[in-house]
């Protein structure tokens, strides 16, 4: 771990989850194993899916979790923790498992995406922080998706830190940004720690510092020969910064047998500038002049761009998508599934007068449907360990339409979604690097596997979330059940 | 510092600061000493005003400003640094001055909020940081400033943790809320780290696990009986959180001597909800258990809830406070303003063909202009030093309308709003508590020297930022010489 991540997050929670802890604590349920489950529910920007990233954070997370003793007094001064609670934070190790699906997984609302099994106080006192890692990284990544969707292969660069969310906001959603298909960024706290390319070139301050445009090019160009890429719009674009891009490219790299790599355009009419810059480029030969374009850009402002011919080689997106202003917001949620009675799991629900804020209860398993062509036409909820063989036609419940009966064609394929990726809190497997994830989530929706009909912006093809019969019933009687006991009006 | 804040951000920047500052090296402009301003261009969702936050950590991040050795080698990598420069990096220490308004002044679009005085390396390469910080902390301090207005002296707690873009969006982000003005957190490092009142009590969680609602309640009420506020929306309000709520008071509370201190509904129609809870608690005699509300809240339904005459004594606000949702971007900039020359500093404008982005040439003050009664009627740019002598009426442009001859009357006063924080790269002063900042913001808001019609949401006034004289002939003189130098375009 580099330096950015030397540091203890374990107090990073909701002070709620110490009183339940405390609470907990001592009781005959001190070691009553439950389940916790993350799901969200609803795509961001009404897309039709969204992209799980955070896993390898979370992972981390739980492994160093501990209380160091300045915590411990910290709580104590709280007068409201028992000594015997603060001793035993003292020597806390999270202890649990969790089943999760591999991170760049595509995903969809209401499925558990993340597991937690393990004694219940250690799972109370993880949620915070493993919620602000997925609900971050997987709004991000989301969002970064969206934006090079819009670019049509054009190469997207996250140029978002200075108006991140702090520090880590900036950090970490470079990571996400990346894994939602961005070439590179420009935070080099990233690029250190993942490995992400970084790029940059010059600010506005390095053309007025220098205070003549040309002079600020020439030394520009001279440091760099083999990566100059200009700013342009310093003064104005189209009678300054492109005539003295273009002197720079003859006067000084020319004779050193180099060339002009790229401008960038960061104010302006960005469709009308790019066409005329690329005129002039051409004009005076330089057709391998990149143009790159900035400025409060997002997949809105990018498709607009594109629509109207700007010609523009690749975009550098900040505010917008470090930030995923459109929807700031990504609403993964830790409920409750099941808890461990006399050495079996009895599932739990929580119910609400929203339909579909009621949860699915139980352990369980997701698994995802391919047709012959191997693209994924559902994904499927079943009970733990419940066998699913689609050797067979296999019948399932749509719960939206239950009434119908329906099943999946015999040559169709199932996968289980979710691996176990840490046991008794240790990690089980070694973690991809960051470049497998990135191409794991081009392979899923560039490779054919989840239909452009659900990538498309408007209006997208809804992903079915079936269930087995068994997890069916399961579901409905445990609804049943606490209507009962709970009241009719629910 | 907390274990939290255990860690080096200095990589946190952009590349291109290091490209800069790498091509600046070992020129003749090495030691150049600049000056950068810090300013923002438009008030968050449209309101009259934003509170300046994050000016602790800008002084504590430029003072342990430094590079290790694996971040020298990783710069190596880029295969674009010289070996000089990355021997100049390993011994970098931050030796410019920082001049700043005290944390917690309200401050208004285009005038300098913070500025870097510093040779130009230095100058350079903390420029992401510090926009990162400001951009951050003012955006959640400006946002929690509007909900808590809204919620009229009612209590408002910030819950956002899980939601955050991150660990330190949640931790600085509660920080900055309490600058706003919310009275406490539910996040533990933040309560931790700046000594924030931190609250909590029950998740869903605890009422599901125990599946019984009245032996959770009673759990929770035998183990926190000083402190026991009963989350009541798990299965049905009012058919069952609040009769078991009630029940608890009663049966395991009373017994004790001690009293229901307050309920909270998380989901549901929280107007009517609250109207019949308070009758239900009050006709069982717990007219002093108070009703908090969450779920999703901001200034906006809050405005509505109490309109609607919820009875409601606390809210709990998360996601829309911790991640800014209706606009997640503070757009502060940081723009060259000056270059030494010859022992003097000479000062550099930025042009461009929208003029609210051409900016203020120069090293400056800020003077904020008082009545007799003390309401804080203008704001004055003035050359740095200039003498602004408010004993005599004093004449002043307004840069919008120029043509008009505008003085202060003669028993005015005027305050010059920006410190020196830092010098030489070491904070010059004692930086104030957490709750002195606070206190410094309800003081101006409150006070009586922010006019409440620059507080209202609706078309708020706009305060005037107005120049002195001889500082606007100044910027005059600067834009003319641009234009002849660069284009009549401009």
């Amino acid at each position: 771990m580099t330096q950015f991540d030397r540091r203890n997050i374990s107090m990073m929670m909701d002070f709620y989850e110490m009183t339940m802890a405390n609470g907990y604590f001592g009781g005959e349920n001190t070691n009553t194993r439950v389940a916790f489950d993350v799901f969200y529910r609803r795509n961001p920007d009404n897309g039709g899916f969204a992209i799980f990233a955070g896993l390898r954070e979370v992972v981390e997370y739980v492994e160093n979790m501990r209380f160091a003793a300045d915590d411990i007094e910290y709580l104590r001064r709280q007068n409201l923790f028992s000594e015997d609670f603060l001793r035993y934070l003292a020597d806390f190790r999270f202890k649990g498992d969790i089943y999760a699906f591999p991170e760049g997984t595509i995903m969809y609302p209401d499925e558990p995406i993340l597991t937690v099994v393990a004694p219940l106080i250690d799972a109370q006192l993880v949620e915070t922080a493993i919620l602000a890692q997925i609900n971050h990284q997987s709004l991000i990544a989301t969002k970064a998706r969206r934006i090079v969707r819009a670019a049509q292969n054009r190469a997207v660069s996250d140029f978002g830190a200075r108006r991140a969310h702090n520090m880590d906001a900036a950090t970490y959603g470079a990571r996400a940004a990346y894994i939602g298909g961005v070439v590179g960024t420009a935070t080099v706290s990233a690029g250190q720690i993942w490995n992400i390319p970084v790029s940059g070139t010059m600010a506005h301050s390095w053309v007025m510092f220098y205070g003549d445009e040309f002079a600020a090019f020439a030394r520009y160009a001279k440091v760099y020969p083999d990566a100059c890429v200009l700013l342009v719009d310093t003064y104005d674009v189209l009678e300054s910064g492109i005539p003295n891009a273009i002197r720079t490219a003859k006067e000084i790299l020319e004779p050193l047998g180099k060339r002009l790599k790229g401008i960038r355009i960061d104010s302006g009419d960005l469709a009308y500038l790019s066409k005329k810059v690329r005129k002039m480029l051409d004009a005076a030969g330089l057709n391998d002049c990149k143009i790159i374009a900035s400025n409060s850009l997002d997949e809105f402002t990018i498709a607009s761009l594109l629509a109207q011919g700007a010609c523009i080689d690749s975009f550098g997106v900040g505010e917008r998508l470090i930030t995923a202003k459109s929807e700031p917001v990504f609403g993964a949620v830790y409920k409750l599934a099941a808890v461990e009675e006399k050495g079996t799991f009895s599932p739990r629900i929580k119910v609400s007068e929203n339909v579909e804020k009621i949860t699915n209860p139980g352990l369980k398993d997701v698994y995802r449907i391919y047709d012959e062509s191997g693209h994924a036409v559902a994904d499927l909820l079943a009970s733990f360990n419940e066998k699913v063989d689609l050797r067979h036609s296999f019948r399932y419940v749509d719960p939206e339409k239950p009434w119908k009966n329906r099943a999946f064609p015999e040559n169709y394929t199932a996968k289980n979604l979710r691996q176990l990726f840490v046991k008794d809190g240790k990690r089980t497997r070694e973690l991809p690097e960051l470049t497998d994830i990135r191409a794991f989530v081009q392979k899923q929706l560039d490779g054919g596997e989840i239909w452009e009909e659900e990538q498309r912006f408007e209006n997208p093809h809804r992903h079915y979330l079936d269930m087995t019969p068994d997890y069916y019933e399961l579901k409905m009687s445990l609804l049943h059940e606490t209507r009962k006991q709970h009241g009719e009006n629910l």
